[in-house]
């Protein structure tokens, strides 16, 4: 028998988010509360394991580079002004005295009507000013004939040319590229410090879980969410903790919350259940300062602060979770560990091969397959569905104010 | 006193290149003298140290995900036809007799007028062929009123929705994503056979060499190209073996071109001078297919095949180290790896604030700061300024048939 409306209220444990917030205001959100790299410690580790890490600090060298004056050619070197007037047709004779290899100086000195046999790199002798270009001679026995003239100082590297004693290499917060290790090398530094990698902790709570690399049986099934975790959160130079799941009771989560961590991701129990304790205890240990979200999939995505800790609370469902991930959780990875914050995808702009559908009011990350230069949206609605993010080959983002493109629409589309 | 031009030979121990290979020649040459990534050994790893490996066979699934049909939604499981007719305004009861979460299943029959609770992912009842959103119910004590219908099988997940027994879920010759970890632990896969990754071996010459680190005092200079090269091949999947600095001498390089390795990096010693003693002993032991290409910098970069190695011959000067790194050992390395062979660099559209100048008949590698929109050329020639990579955001490519670009034309960054 049907009763009034006004009679029975909604179950509040089991009740939707209320109040969802955009994805813009949540991201300034993850800006605001992040804190910069400067704030973590710093390590000292060798230059040569260095790449991709942040300096802590600047780098400066104390050496010229290089520290003496070099050939930059294969040829000769002498006094340039003895060659003035000299051409294919006026042919100058040099009596040949020595040569000169990378890290073999000549050790004497090159007296008027001389020359030295130079190699590219090699230090210049004393008395000689410029290098002639071996394709610009001829030899005669120890006679060398200049076909041409050099001014001076020319096809010599001066000292210092590359870098300055004193000079700053490399600035702070620099991400190291292999070239800088080069760099960094040439000068002699052998350790350096950097920033230390930000310790994300992930904490994987189900009872139906069964850890990654188990067959699941029975109503069970296995963990994808944390292995796919833990390498996301190594590609954006996090340090991963991940002990394995964790019982899904408050005492065993709120523990899990309080080991030390810069960063924590909860996946499972984490929105707004009955069963979902990581939200109460965010709230009773720290802030929950959003909890539901404006977008498709990963609405029910929450996060807050703990005790210096930036708490994420991830859906369970693995397309929801990577997406979260995506859009918060990796974002403030690479920003706390001095990296961009911009996403690490390649982007394609490619034509959509179909409409893409979607509602005013939300973002929408969108997977979709590229073939040659459009775009095939995948027609999975499912946040549970995590084979359609291994048969997509990237995502698009639809904004809120959107109800999404035509057919033929030039988008952009993140590769993964 | 001049002599006749037809007199003396030029000393051909110090001669340049006179036959110049172009980058497109170069290029196809690598691409057929590489190996493809199924010739590599495969190794047994843990799935969750696979990120970024390159999948050795094919991922097949010998279970359903899910296993068992599953609640999509928070809401109750329930016989659908019995909500037939239930609306906001005759509202339907039903006897709410228990509850089902995630892994923990309900273990009864669902009768005629019972609903079970149920959250999203727990398994559907016996008897219930619906889930009916906690949205669309008001609760009374025990009694759920429905205020809506819903139809047979409706935000219910089924048996193999996400992966069926026996599909393939993952390809041969697949680079594993993130999400791969993923998939591949939720089907209870916990190792894969990989492909090895392509054994790089840096070989470093020049007396005039000290080991990275080390402060460059007299006529020595501390070696950049090394460490550089480590770290390229690291980026690009090659597993590199760099024993330190090779005596630049015949039979040092000789037993070092000899070791193990699939593909060799020489640098130093690698031109067509008096001591560069790598071109002669790679055309003794194997063959040298090329040597001189028509680009700058790196014009004087050789390649050859050495008893089942792919051998790179490369400049010694550090910029043109890095230059025929990106052009042609990168391009090797990834390809037997398995990799992608195109560049590993973002990419963005700029316009070139000053004039880009080059010389029709090589290709240059020329590097460029980006301020906002504006790509500004570096006003550098010396192929031996390594800092000038460092100072630099990326480069540009200015084809061969070109004699370079105007102000303001749009130009393709490679982003470092």
């Amino acid at each position: 028998m049907p009763l009034p409306p006004e009679h029975t209220p909604t179950d509040v444990r089991m009740r939707g988010f209320t109040n969802r917030a955009t994805v813009e205001a949540t991201l300034a959100w993850i800006d605001s509360a992040t804190p910069v790299f400067e704030h973590l410690d710093t390590e000292v580790i060798r230059a040569s394991n260095a790449a991709n890490r942040i300096l802590a600090e600047e780098v400066t060298s104390c050496v010229d580079v290089p520290s003496f004056a070099r050939s930059m050619m294969d040829g000769f070197a002498l006094r340039s002004e003895e060659t003035y007037g000299a051409s294919p047709y006026n042919r100058l004779p040099f009596k040949v005295i020595g040569t000169c290899l990378p890290g073999v100086p000549y050790s004497g000195l090159i007296e008027p009507g001389q020359a030295v046999r130079i190699m590219t790199g090699a230090p210049l002798p004393a008395g000689a000013d410029a290098v002639l270009p071996v394709e610009n001679t001829e030899l005669d026995g120890e006679t060398m004939l200049s076909l041409g003239e050099v001014s001076s100082g020319k096809h010599v590297g001066t000292i210092g040319e590359d870098i300055r004693n004193g000079d700053v290499v490399l600035h702070k917060g620099r991400q190291l590229r292999p070239q800088d290790i080069g760099v960094i090398s040439s000068i002699g530094v052998g350790h350096l410090s950097v920033i230390r990698r930000p310790r994300v902790r992930i904490l994987i709570t189900g009872n139906e879980l069964l850890p990654s690399g188990t067959v699941p049986r029975g109503y069970q099934i296995a963990d994808a969410n944390g292995p796919m975790l833990a390498a996301l959160t190594e590609r954006d130079g996090g340090d991963v903790i991940f002990p394995g799941i964790v019982r899904d009771e408050p005492d065993s989560i709120r523990q899990a919350l309080l080991e030390p961590a810069d960063i924590i991701l909860v996946s499972g129990g984490s929105s707004v259940g009955q069963e979902d304790f990581a939200p109460k205890l965010l709230a009773e240990l720290g802030e929950v300062a959003i909890h539901g979200i404006a977008m498709r999939p990963s609405s029910p995505t929450g996060m807050g602060r703990l005790q210096g800790r930036l708490v994420f609370l991830l859906p369970g469902n693995p397309v929801s979770c990577l997406c979260a991930y995506d859009f918060f959780a990796g974002r403030a990875i690479r920003a706390m560990g001095g990296r961009s914050r911009d996403w690490p995808y390649r982007r394609v702009v490619v034509r959509l091969a179909r409409k893409l559908v979607s509602t005013v009011g939300r973002v929408d990350y969108a997977r979709v397959q590229v073939h040659g230069n459009e775009a095939i949206p995948m027609a999975i609605g499912g946040a549970s569905i995590l084979s359609s993010t291994t048969r997509s080959d990237g995502f698009v983002i639809v904004p809120s104010d959107s109800e999404g493109f035509p057919e033929g629409t030039e988008v952009e589309v993140f590769l993964y």
